[in-house]
């Protein structure tokens, strides 16, 4: 069995994940989970799958969890905040931890976990995003795997299977186009926030699907490709494909291109990632027919109507603290939007003056990542 | 260089497989040609490739080929018959033998081929189909590679490579549909030769053009497959995709579906062949815009108004020397309809008859197939 800890088990990545250890009985045993707060659905997730270590944000949700297991036969140990992240990510049994968090919150315990020589599934795109350099440098150093969950990466991972990474020519990243794909400028300056939320095809967390919305998640992901797969911008292309039913291609220097397909449920890349190297038989999901599916449509993206895409990639070629600020920014903006408080397309405005303003520390340590980070949040409410 | 010879070289795969060599000048050598007759464009390719040994015909065929390239400084040696083209398949120098002639004559030169630890490039189905087991057989023993060059079993080759055999759960054999695709029953009784000979989107030889009309090539691929990727007929789906950009596809147990995409262009899955398990640059064809291309579609195939394809399945299944019946009558019978002497909608009425009348050898010797090939030319011969 492996041994696995889960780092955001109550987000939408990390329910799936559960519920993919549940459908494959004898495979995978959760040694810890992280969520940040003492919500119903931890409580039934420790009875289910009776984790020997849960890390919440802080002493106050520790408590409030500890109240609501107390009839509870077996407990976890209870521990929280970065330090309790952290002894999740680097508990002594784990062979893998599944990084399911939202944001920069992610990387000290995904770094943490790589020097402990855990293997990674890795979900939270934004770890890769902001420091790409440094934690490629600490899986050579530390020869630990990152498996990526991202439909995405996790289809040009497969894709590459088995292939020299010579052979790879291009990338080809495909992208729903979100729910106002068809939409005009003018017509975007008035979506909702529920609007917003409705990605046709996947089920996700509320910042992604947002994300999702301004193309901002496909700008993230052209970057978290460029570190995953060692290749350059030039090589990245984004192909918009409305169905969700081919997650990524890759083209070789032959003219071969190869694809992964699936039905739109990311139990598919949650289960490849725990599995890795192995496949095991699927007990989730309907078949995708292809027949049924009757056909697959692709276009070009509009990079003028969404310009997170292309800040997304400018903040990529600077590189150094940019896309740190990238995220931030966006984080700030995101929350606002939801909250009401600034129309749809102020997104991309407010992170391009972010990033206007930010003098940027080329090879960043870890200490300029997160001061920068805390700057853009602080410049982008600013903006606001 | 690897050296190369190839059987069939004035046929469409033999002439592709020449202009990819050409293509990748230093990469490859050509050490041996054998066509049926005494062409221009044979004396072009000596004159071209500067082969050590050509193989014709018979003895006519060598002479006037003599007297055609009477006048090159350098003249290869020149053979013929079935030694001939044998001696061309086992050539000492050759490091790879692409197959590519038409039907059952293929058997023994690439089993000898084989013998002499030439690694294969197989485009000549009916060799797996008529002897999937013995050359199976073989290639164990004399550990050789066997790289299909059919685009469908490339595209499964390719998306198999680096993943477990019993990963495997199903096998998506892509069609076009041929170019009656849409016709009712009645009107396929009408159709002309020059009409069966307009593929809609693949380059090929006259006999595979027309099998694509009937969909038998389709069934012979499910043969081909079923021997070349160890799985039963259960597990290979036939679906219609006129396009013919995705060359099949491969669905895992985990639910991931790989697939393989390229302009349609015999040339990617021959170089594939040539250079596995390298990939060489393209230097020829026009790279897949899927944004231009712009839909792909898929149904699922009409088995009543074409009863070639499950005749072949039929005939898979019995076994023994039941699947060299189906391809000897349907060389005839589809010989007989470009000859304008039977109706399209005949070809499969004589194909059954011939199975029905045949009585099969489970695990055939070559001379029991062979007399099979023999017999079942004449049946349907006389059924015409």
């Amino acid at each position: 069995m492996k041994k696995i800890s889960i780092l955001g088990s109550t987000g939408s990545v990390g329910r799936q994940t559960l519920d993919v250890i549940k459908h494959n009985k004898g495979e995978f045993k959760v040694v810890g989970l992280a969520s940040r707060f003492a919500r119903d659905i931890l409580v039934e997730q420790i009875r289910d799958f009776s984790p020997g270590l849960v890390s919440v944000l802080n002493s106050k949700e520790k408590k409030k969890l500890e109240e609501m297991i107390s009839d509870l036969k077996v407990k976890p140990e209870i521990v929280c905040g970065l330090p309790g992240l952290i002894k999740v990510a680097t508990h002594p049994e784990a062979e893998m931890v599944v990084v399911a968090v939202v944001g920069i919150v992610g990387l000290l315990p995904t770094l943490k976990a790589i020097e402990y020589r855990k293997d990674i599934a890795l979900a939270t795109k934004e770890v890769m995003v902001i420091a790409g350099k440094i934690v490629k440098q600490a899986l050579k150093r530390f020869k630990v795997n990152l498996i990526p969950v991202d439909s995405e990466h996790s289809a040009i991972f497969q894709c590459l299977n088995g292939e020299s990474p010579t052979h790879l020519k291009k990338i080809l990243l495909t992208c729903s186009g979100g729910p106002f794909r068809g939409k005009t400028r003018k017509e975007l300056e008035k979506v909702t926030v529920s609007e917003a939320l409705c990605h046709p095809n996947w089920k996700m967390g509320q910042k992604i699907t947002l994300d999702c919305a301004t193309l901002m998640n496909k700008g993230l992901e052209i970057l978290e490709a460029k570190w995953l797969f060692n290749v350059e911008f030039e090589q990245i292309e984004v192909i918009v494909h409305p169905q969700s039913i081919i997650h990524s291609l890759v083209e070789f220097k032959d003219g071969n291109i190869a694809a992964l397909l699936s039905s739109p449920d990311m139990r598919h890349p949650i289960q490849y990632a725990l599995s890795f190297p192995k496949r095991l038989k699927n007990g989730f999901s309907r078949r995708l027919n292809l027949a049924k599916v009757g056909q697959l449509t692709f276009e070009k993206p509009d990079i003028r109507r969404f310009p997170c895409l292309s800040l997304a990639i400018q903040a990529g070629k600077i590189g150094g603290t940019m896309p740190t600020v990238l995220v931030a920014a966006d984080e700030v903006a995101v929350e606002k939007f939801t909250q009401g408080k600034i129309a749809f397309t102020k997104i991309p405005e407010i992170i391009k003056k972010t990033m206007n303003s930010h003098r940027v520390i080329k090879n960043p340590s870890l200490s300029h990542i997160f001061a920068a980070d805390r700057w853009a949040r602080r410049k982008a409410a600013g903006l606001i």
